[in-house]
Parts: C-alpha cells; sequence; structure tokens
C-alpha cells in the first residue's frame, strides 16, 4: 500500500484493446490498496501523424506550433484511458499537464520541467481517484503549452513521482527490463533486478531505449525508484535506484550504438588552443561531442577525430569547413561505424575488464578504431557491420552460458 | 479598418488545401488594416472519429472525459491554421479556449459561456498577431475544460466580437448566406442581404442549419453584428442585426424540419390541471415541447397533442405511459412528419400571411395536421412526404419568379 505512478508509451496503448489492458494494470494496483497517478503517451503513430500534418502546411512551423498541436496527442490518450477505467466501473480523472501542475521553461519542443506543483494532484488523490495524466507536456511562464521533447513521458512520470514522494515509478514499456544486452539479438543475456542510476544512464546513452535520458538524471537528483517492467507480460522488472546488488557481475551491461558519425579532420595547425577553438564552434551549433581522439599527423599538424550523433554528420562537417582554412577533402564524416560498450559500476574496482572486452574483439578479428573510457564503461568505436558479432562477443566473455 | 472576428467550420478546414485557403482570407482580411481574431472547429470528421474511439472503450463514458478529449479536436485545428498562416510570414498566434479566456458553467458537453477574460486576446492584438482560436470550449470552475455542445464555435466566436466590442463577426460556412429557402431543393430562392436576430432565431430553430441558436441569443444580447459567408465564394453574405432593411419582404423565408415526432395523448381525463401534469413530467426529462393542440374527446376525456424532437419522441411516450393510467393504445408517437414554417417580422403588421400560406397548401392538396403562430413566424404540421412539395408550393406563394 503506497503511492505508485506509473507510465506507459505510445505502443502500449496503441489501440482499444491495449489502452483496456493498461486500464487492467492500473486497476489491479489500485485495488491492492494503492494510490495511483498515471502517466500516458501518445497512442501508437498518433504523434507521427500530427508532425506529417503539420509538414505539409509548413515544414518550418514554429516550435509554439507544434507543442500546442503535438500535445493533443497525450491529451486524447489521457481522456481514452480515462474512459476505459470508468467502464470498469473505478473512479478516475485525465488531467492535462498543465492541470498536472507541470510548469516549464520557455523552450518549445523540449522544454526542462521547473517544478511540480502538487495540488491538483493531491486533491483528486485524497479524493480516492485514479489520476491520469498526460505526459510529455507543460505550461511555460507565457501560460503557452510545451513539450518536452521525444519520450518525455519518462520524465513527466518521474517529475511526478518526486513531487509526491511516490513509493515507486514503474516504467511500462515493451520489453521487461534492462537486460545485459539487447535479447532479441544476443544469446544467453540476463534481466538485472536492480541497476544504479548512474549505470543506467550510462545504457541509456550507450543507445538502449529502454528509458529516456532526462528521467533518469532526474530519478537519480530526487532519489525517486524506478522500476522498468512490461505492460504485456506481468512479472517483475529491473529496479533503478542509487545502490544497487552487484548479483557478482563486475558489468550490467553490453550496448550497441549506432546512431553514430565519427568526424576526421586531418592535418590541423599543431598551435596551441586548436582543439579548442574547434570544439567552441562545434557546441555553439549544439553539437554534442563523444568520443576525441588525437593524434599528430605529418609535419607540423595534427589529425583531430571525435564522433557525434548521425544526424550532426553534416553539420560538423560543414561548420569545421567553414570555420578553418583546410586543405579540401580534410574534413571526412564516416557514418558506417557503430559503438559498443560495457557499462558497470562494479569495473573501477575490478582491473582487467578492458583487456577482457578487447580480447573478445581481438578474438573475432574485430578492428577497435576508438576507445573511451569512464568510471563505470568503457566503449569501442567499431566498423557498423561488426557491431552485433561484436557485442555477441564481448557479451559471452562477460556473462558466459552456462 | 477595425477589429474582425471570423469563425470557419470544420468543413472549411477539412484538409490541407482548405486550410490554405481560410489561411488566406484571414491574411486578406489583415492586409486591409484589419486586426483579426479567426475562431476554428475541429477538422472535418475529428469529432465524430473521437466519439467513435470513446465509445469503443466506454458507450457511456462521464461527458468530463468526453470534453478532454473533444477539445483536441479544435486545440489540433486551430495550430494547423496557424502554421499555415505562418507559412505566408504573417504574424499569429494559436490559442485554446482557456488561453483565450473562455470561462463557462460546469455543465460538461454543453456548457454556456459565462464570460470571456480578454486580457490575453487584447495583448496578442496588440502585438499585431492575427490570432486563432480554438472554438467550441472553455475551462469551468474546477480548471476542467468544457465544451460548448455541438455548433458551440458559433457561440465563440459572438462571445469574442462581444468581448472584444469587435466591429462585424462573420460566420463562414458552406453556403453564401441566408436564403429564403433551401436553394439546392427550392427554385426561385434569394440571398437575404440583411436579417433580424429574431428573425434569424425562428429560422434556426425550424431547421436552417446556418447558425446556432445559441449565438445568435448571444449576438442579440450583446448587439453584434453578424455576417453569414461563404468560405469557397468570396461574395457578400447576409448581415444578422437589430433593425433590418425588408426590401419589401413581407416574410423572410421558408423552412422545413424533419427532426420533428408528434405525440398523441388520446382519452385523457378531462380535470384541470391535467395538461399542466402532462408537461410538467415532460419537462422533468429535459424534453422540449413545440406545437401543442388540445381538443375534446369522447366523453369525459380530452385529447392532447403535441410536437418533440425526433430524439425524444419514444422518452415522451415512455413518460406519459408510466405517468398517467391511461388505456393501452392511447399514447401514439408519429415520426412521419415534418414542420413548414415562413418567418418574417413584416407578417405582424400584414394581416393575410397565414390565409396565403394555407391558400398555396390546399391547391397542392397537403393537409394540414397541426397550426402554430408567433408573431414573426406561422408553423404548420404535416406529413414528411409533402414537407418538400409545401415549401416549394409556399415559397412560390411569397417569392413568385418573375
Amino acid at each position: 500500500m503506497g503511492l505508485i505512478v506509473q507510465k506507459f508509451g505510445g505502443s502500449s496503448v496503441a489501440d482499444a484493446a491495449r489502452v483496456r489492458n493498461v486500464a487492467s494494470i492500473i486497476i489491479d494496483t489500485y485495488k491492492q490498496g494503492n494510490d495511483v497517478v498515471a502517466v500516458v503517451s501518445a497512442q501508437g503513430d498518433t504523434t507521427d501523424d500530427l508532425i506529417e500534418k503539420a509538414a505539409e502546411l509548413n515544414p518550418k512551423a514554429s516550435k509554439r506550433e507544434m507543442d500546442s498541436l503535438l500535445s493533443a496527442g497525450e491529451q486524447m490518450s489521457s481522456a481514452l484511458l480515462a474512459m476505459a477505467i470508468e467502464a470498469e466501473g473505478y473512479p478516475v480523472v485525465s488531467l492535462l499537464g498543465w492541470q498536472a501542475g507541470f510548469r516549464t521553461d520557455n523552450v518549445y519542443g523540449s522544454a526542462r520541467i521547473k517544478t511540480v506543483q502538487p495540488e491538483r494532484l493531491k486533491n483528486e488523490i485524497g479524493k480516492k481517484n485514479i489520476v491520469i495524466v498526460a505526459g510529455f507536456q507543460g505550461l511555460n511562464g507565457f501560460d503557452d503549452i510545451t513539450t518536452l521533447g521525444r519520450g518525455g513521458s519518462d520524465t513527466s512520470a518521474v517529475a511526478i513521482a518526486a513531487a509526491l514522494h511516490a513509493d515507486r515509478c514503474q516504467i511500462f514499456t515493451d520489453v521487461e527490463g534492462v537486460y545485459t544486452a539487447d535479447p532479441r539479438k544476443v544469446e544467453g543475456t540476463k534481466k538485472l533486478a536492480e541497476i544504479t542510476y548512474d549505470e543506467m544512464l550510462e545504457l541509456a546513452t550507450l543507445g538502449a531505449q529502454v528509458l529516456n535520458n532526462r528521467s533518469v538524471e532526474r530519478a537519480k537528483k530526487y532519489n525517486v525508484e524506478v522500476e522498468v517492467l512490461s505492460s504485456l507480460k506481468r512479472v517483475p522488472g529491473t529496479i533503478v535506484k542509487e545502490v544497487a546488488k552487484m548479483e557478482k557481475m563486475l558489468i550490467r551491461g553490453v550496448t550497441k550504438d549506432t546512431d553514430v558519425a565519427r568526424i576526421s579532420v586531418i592535418g590541423v595547425p599543431n598551435t596551441p588552443g586548436i582543439a579548442f577553438k574547434l570544439f567552441s564552434k562545434l557546441a555553439a551549433k549544439n553539437i554534442n561531442v563523444d568520443i576525441i581522439l588525437q593524434s599528430v599527423g605529418r609535419n607540423d599538424t595534427k589529425d583531430i577525430t571525435f564522433t557525434v550523433a548521425k544526424s550532426n554528420g553534416e553539420l560538423a562537417v560543414q561548420t569545421i569547413t567553414d570555420s578553418f582554412d583546410l586543405e579540401e577533402g580534410s574534413v571526412v564524416c564516416d557514418t558506417n561505424v557503430a559503438k559498443v560498450s560495457v557499462v558497470g559500476a562494479g569495473m573501477e574496482t575490478h582491473p582487467g575488464t578492458a583487456s577482457k572486452m578487447f580480447e573478445a574483439l581481438y578474438e573475432k578479428d574485430i578492428n577497435i578504431q576508438m576507445i573511451s573510457t569512464s568510471e563505470i564503461k568503457i566503449s569501442v568505436l567499431i566498423n557498423a557491420e561488426d557491431a552485433d558479432k561484436a557485442v555477441s562477443a564481448v557479451h559471452k566473455a562477460f556473462f558466459p552460458v552456462d
């Protein structure tokens, strides 16, 4: 018995049957004596359909109007989910983001939550209502609707859990939890019972599409215990919290990220501050840089190689070409790469994780182009076509199949 | 130059091409130096589609949740229309009902506007923004979204025009104005240049689907000059105002209403107050009664006949059967009827209007079942299959084809 915040993504409410399934999960939780606040995304392809409609009228529509348009998606799904719960005879009320107290900054399209004013939520819970909240949206200082950006419903759920001091925040998805690798592609994967916020953050950043990054950051900041679990199969999921049991594992998982482009800048003058200038030009264009490698080139030059998100590849090349007086062909973008990583807080105190990973790759004859390490992860950049083979090999090295 | 409020219905914004057409009407008005506030309905079948989706999950969904669901329709169309105007390079902002200051009573599904707080509207107009407002919706005392009921966007537009003291409120439809009869069915109809509020109210009530009734009442109350005109053909429409030029016409139009059921109650005891009891029972069920006819029956009984909307027919029969101890078969509902009316403020001072109407019907051998008159209209109840013939005959009598 307690207060449970639940979040259901777009595929979990894609049609009437799935909406009914979600309603039954919520009702079961309520019947066990819990107060329930459920955050819901837009149904299935609603958001994409709306984006398409907007593009037909104006490919450069303002983000303010896009936010007003897209937030209608969650408005519809939240009302429909409430109706499905009404149909079963339980007390329920749906609230839009602004009704649920979400106040954000003024960045349309990817607003950050400033605060959740919980009066209305508390009031409805006090009346023993199940509360359905339209995720992904809030209200800014101009009294205009903002959206939190894609995946923002996770953040909505965690923010409510934090504001209400909920006992748990359950994120329902189409997987059963967080695995040591993608179970659809790698043999012998294991579902993790627990994982720390930091590990989850690394996994999210590295391409495990389970939880939105901002939501994990917020969960960590407010110490909200998050459970990732399936909306289709009712079994315990993975709990994300500050200190997690290690289950005798050094690492938590092996991930692959193919949304990577490698930019090579060849023949940069070998003068002080050149790297700073280069990366500050990129930062000014809001291009996030990941792995960086700097090497001595021919004569008085050096080569700088780094990775960015694929969608930023062209812009990065353009920015550097415009900013520096380089020979033609000296800025190269390679999108045929993938980043494979091992993540785990255990590795800091256990030497040999890196060598074990490299050995596994060597045995499969996979060439490592770049390496990046942090306290809880090791990433390598390799050819895209080797990625799945690499994940399997590395996973097998750390999680031997019994 | 002035402040113009415009309203565009669902068919006027049904697809991208029509949205662009509406955008061009708004922009033309703005370019002529006017401030423009445009109220928009949901696109095409959006509202019906949402109602269907809701019915699939819960045929008895609460009206509160229905309002939250349906108001998303206008939210989407208003943002899309704003984007289409942005695409042409004009300053524009879309506002939801609550952002535009609509405060309503708490009757979900058919809320009445209590006030329009015009601060935000004035603020946006002051910035020289074209303002697009999501029609049909407001906010009640619980901070919940309400809808004004079908046709409510007309009322939204008139309410804004009243609150802002607009110079004119233009209601764009798929007809060019108000005609002396339905031009698709009757030969030789004429478009009226002007018409009074009272005449328009009678026409609306009598089945001319041009303007929503509540919107005309509100326009009369606040003396808002309304123009009904076409969004497809740019010609002057019909102006609705307090005093209209009569153009030498006694009557304004001939209308037909087939949404009528005639209830006959035969053999009611001929005791005082029986009619009062009967109609108060119906009123308690929210059944509006229109034409009433009371006649002496056999023995000590009388017969009472009246008309109601078709959708209320069964309920009316049930209510009376449950309330009075009558012989079986003595309450009869006939839905095969139609009401044909002539409307015009001129008829009060010109005797002979009724006889002219009756003569036209007599010549076509059409039997009159019931008659009802007011200061500005005469209605007759006839067989449904005679309705079109009756309208044509009566129209011809009052508007001879040259």
